[in-house]
């Protein structure tokens, strides 16, 4: 093995997003994966690196093969695993949030935990919640990054031990899924690197993606047909359509792609002639076959080879990120940057509650402004579900177009404001005292429906940072769109640790 | 570690109930599991200490927590874990009962076995039936006692290695679920014991426990708020509102329960200034959240130090069990033991079955006597069902306000006399022949409708004990309420081993 | 250990079928069996001679001791364990086909695969698809060969260590389930055997094992009684009414199938004064309870030691099987056996076709002939659903008493062969060109329902093969009734690894 950068290291490292590993790692986990390859094809399959550490895989949603193959590479380092795979038969069916899941394998001596869950952002959520190391295994739409990973290695053996110039066909439905999303983000660290794609709108590759591809000087070329894709590339990478995440009537989409998928289905027909390798994260769906039973049999099949490769990439992580490390002793304590966020409006609210009742001269309680035209009797319902029975006044402003709540309400806990964002985003919030503005803020939430901080039984704090101009969300990592107009005071010093980023003070 | 009080030994014992332990025995566990803390302080995780021994985990019911800390323990120890985690893919589903299940563990090489499921009782069953050590990791409603043995551990801990003299709330739920009947048994052990709970009449200490308490003097005090009850506690122990346990309309317990919970929930406010340690089973509910967000970051918080120290308490149970026995021969017959009971009567039953069919002026057949008043036509429905087609005559007797059932059934195995006393408890059975009562009994089966021995299938023999003057279930240990005039017969000895203590023989 | 016979080897062998096994395998088994129970015997559970090998489980249906057994003979041989129990969890929910999961499973380094299907001859596609040896835990009604394989091994140790002049009664549901075929199959090998049974016509032993028994020279003898049977034999193997298996009206099955139980149900009455053996597969239903409880106790009992011997079987199959071998280095191609048969007929037509749409004067298109008379009308949806719009033309032909249907569909594939085939078995398949018939084929589908060839998303090629005059279902082992009359030109030619067996030529 080549020697490690001096910079590089994955000692104790999370893994959540692709997009947090620069040019450099991936490189050196694609050198360090090799190793593995190499030992494996020396007949070295076991080592006992990792003595008797343990993986805990908390896998909320359906796997086989992530989980078997993180389980095959724990035990081949000599490393020991436990968990769960699948809800049923765990306290998740008893309502146990993922923070104590997560403490609880912790406190039961995991000393990484691999994770999925059908959210997204709920792995990131767990990495802040747990001491020890957090793999992501699939969070939602969101990323799947050693999916990406063994992806890159695939090409990474196939091209030559490199990922400059590179040339790659994506098919099937680049619009769902996270493979997509993980694997341009990947290659975009790379010189040189064309992403060709032939498909339905529906289907297309999101115009996002293409953005930021393209600032990265990634060539991304849309072809009339699949033909001319296959022709002109080294790998075509095929992704099977993922009903589940379409918007609309599900009866619907379905005819929809599957008249779509005769013209986009891999066949041994369509692929006769040419050179590329196949690839797929796999599983293929056998009812709509977005992969034809034929093409198995090609030269031009490689999706099996991945799923192998998958195994070496693994070790390599695992190996890296416990390396040398000894285990934790649990304190029991949670970190204190995951209380950041929470509940600190809630305090400030609550420190003027036993005050006024008095609504139309308002004296003490919360004006909920800039609301959603419209949307004031929606918010009422929802604060007289927060808070209990309570003085409520709510009007739409026809000249401004919006909407306003005054409530006697002097307690409101996050949930009750993330209950309020529900119905019209960002409210400011205004705390009465006395009868005058006494502090004034808005509340953000992220507005990614399948985003871990709108789960509320799971009390994550919406938090969020600056990235090239965009306001995203720590969790699902989704743009923020700012609709409030105080939001334009929205700055860097925001997200600084002592603040809540949710909370953002604005002028009175 | 201190040296090992002579009379004191684990090993190959079942853990059932933590009324099973002594003050002297818990004590030793409290000082072997601070030995296994220490050991894993300084460093030292692993043992070789029970080479390959095998447990296997037989969870029906869902769990995260007490699983995972069993396998910790066990792996740690150095030996091997196998089993199954909820009812689904098991044999289970096809209707194979408990006792064929524990046996199958033990032929496929379980040296002890770990429980948990929803019936009261039927983990002493499975004991019954195993020739290998069994341990409760929960019975229905009824115990958890390795659950108390670490909250117990948890406070001997920060109480300078004792228990005596320790002043402890609880909170919550205290009416339903099974870890307070188990901590306040466990506690009842020590002295200078103190117990205050503060809580609506429906979540209130069950008056049995409060009187068990009282005789073991252990100063039992009910306030009026929980914040009196915070003030002077040194530990308080939260507990989820277990709303599958509560009898009555779901909807509205639910309902009703959410109201209280707006004044029991713990919060930050509430136990901000005093310095108890804030204790939980877990899981919390994260839905209605009887411990709010905030209070995890406390100083008080302490129940994922619980978490933690059930893997040290687990470790040094199970190396106290297991600990210089070598593995059992499994020989394929069930124990002796476990067929007392069963079908005893049926057999004296069967004995005459062929004489006599002729009712009225009986002369062969069962009369069953001294039945709830009204019952007897689902009585004889029953017997219809149990029997098949059959001679029946029943009566209402207005001047007793009793019930009886003649009928030429001569063969009634323990399954029907089950179902008959599901229509009216402990009736007596008198087996005609000739025309005259030969013999006459009682049918006793506990009246705990969550007791294993009510469910058909399981073939669980009713047993009873005399502790302190009551009758007791063997297996679910509710306290027998006898409403037969022909029970007052009952004595020690009908418990003998040789003797079915369902089934007792009374004067003509 | 007896020195092993020269050309006896297991390595690397699938175990899908008992029928498989010869008799001098099946005592060699036996043999090695011995040596496991005896080194048990003398305190040597355990061994190190499978290193740190992988047995994977992958059982898409229930089972607890199928699964148990075999990872404690695996972990006792020094192997370590991994897969899944119950689809649940699993990628088969995603709709994951067979071979995909298989393949998955040998990519993450499993050196042998244990498998439970709910579908006849799925465990031989399994194996078809593998590079790793195959063991078959089930599959659907078909075999279940380890368990013929502990059943014999019981007799075996019982019988002074042989298997030749065995008196066996069976009981119970004989007609369904896949154990009692095994079991007959594998004692047919001996010599001196005699089988005896008593029961109803709807759970008697059916037909065809009868018969294949008595061309092997067993003596196979129905009793009227089963009181008869249990008086002559020296082992009664009791089974299980399989409801599930039964076709019909299930609520009217149980009513009569629970009447029948009360005759055959083995109670302590029947079997006193008896002293044969008593087996059972296992799980008793403990609703119906095949077996009373009583029994349990009885001397004869020897169920729960099957159980037992279940493990040292399976760890002499193990060692066997994997003694030796190293581990394969996997290499993302599929066996090229496996392609044999697929889409060789959809090839052939996919050449012609672009050729004429033009239907009554048919110039190039299809045309399906020998149909089932009256299905025209479900051949032709069907081929709309397969196919999408065409022109279709079909007819009933009075005088001949059968159907045909005619279409301008120039391409279609095997999926759409197998539904033409769900409504009429083996179609003659016409292929037109310039308005002659060009090429003509029978097309063969498996007609056993519960056969994985059936079953369209898993691709499974139909194959066949003649095994003493009968042509027999390769997966399922089902003979084929011929209904084709082309059919008589069926040769074992057609059955060579070069063409496809399920597409059968015949002359103009």
């Amino acid at each position: 093995m080549k020697k490690k950068v001096e910079q590089i290291s994955f000692k104790a490292r999370d893994i959540i997003s692709i997009q947090d590993l620069t040019r450099e790692e991936i490189l050196y986990l694609m050198e360090k994966g090799k190793d593995m390859y190499t030992e494996e094809q020396s007949g070295n399959r076991y080592t006992n690196s990792l003595g008797k550490k343990v993986l805990f895989h908390a896998f909320y949603q359906d796997s086989t093969r992530t989980i078997n193959s993180f389980n095959a590479a724990m035990q081949e380092l000599g490393g020991i695993v436990r968990g769960f795979s699948g809800k049923e038969g765990t306290s998740v069916m008893k309502k146990e949030c993922i923070r104590d899941t997560i403490v609880m394998a912790e406190a039961t001596h995991a000393d990484i935990i691999v994770m999925r869950h059908p959210k997204d952002g709920s792995v990131q959520w767990a990495a802040d919640v747990a001491h020890v190391p957090v793999i992501n295994g699939g969070d939602g739409t969101n990323e799947h990054p050693t999916q990406a990973l063994l992806d890159l290695f695939t090409m990474y053996l196939i091209n030559n031990d490199k990922l400059d110039n590179v040339n790659v066909g994506i098919g099937g439905d680049l619009a769902h899924g996270r493979t997509i999303r993980s694997l341009c983000a990947a290659l975009s660290n790379f010189d040189d690197i064309t992403i060709r794609w032939a498909a339905d709108d529906i289907l297309g590759m999101p115009d996002d993606v293409t953005r930021c591809l393209k600032k990265r000087n990634v060539a991304v070329i849309r072809h009339k047909q699949v033909k001319d894709v296959l022709r002109q590339v080294m790998f075509y990478y095929m992704t099977r359509p993922q009903f589940e995440m379409m918007s609309g009537n599900p009866v619907e989409n379905q005819k929809k792609i599957l008249k779509l998928l005769d013209v986009y289905r891999i066949t041994l027909e369509k692929i006769t002639g040419h050179n590329f390798k196949l690839m797929h994260p796999l599983p293929v769906n056998s009812e709509t076959r977005e992969i034809d039973y034929q093409v198995y049999f090609s030269a031009q099949q490689h999706f099996f080879t991945q799923a192998e490769n998958g195994v070496f990439m693994r070790k390599a992580l695992l190996d890296e990120i416990l390396e040398g490390t000894i285990y934790e002793r649990f304190t029991g304590i949670l970190p204190d940057e995951i209380r950041i966020g929470n509940n600190r409006l809630k305090r400030r609210i609550k420190a003027r509650r036993k005050e006024g009742r008095f609504i139309d001269n308002i004296h003490g309680g919360i004006v909920l402004d800039h609301l959603m035209p419209k949307t004031e009797d929606k918010v009422k319902e929802t604060l007289k579900l927060a808070c209990g029975d309570c003085d409520i006044i709510s009007a739409y402003l026809h000249d401004s177009d919006k909407s306003f709540v005054k409530t006697s309400v002097t307690y409101l806990d996050e949930r009750g404001l993330k209950m309020v964002c529900m119905c019209s985003p960002d409210p400011t919030v205004n705390i009465i005292h006395n009868g005058h503005v006494h502090e004034k803020y808005v509340y953000l939430l992220c507005r990614n429906d399948n985003c871990i901080t709108r789960v509320l039984e799971e009390d994550v704090p919406p938090r969020f940072y600056k990235d090239d101009g965009n306001i995203k969300c720590r969790y699902c990592r989704h743009t923020y769109e700012v609709s409030n107009p105080n939001m334009a005071q929205f700055e860097r010093k925001h997200f600084l640790a002592t603040l809540p980023s949710s909370v953002i003070p604005v002028g009175k």
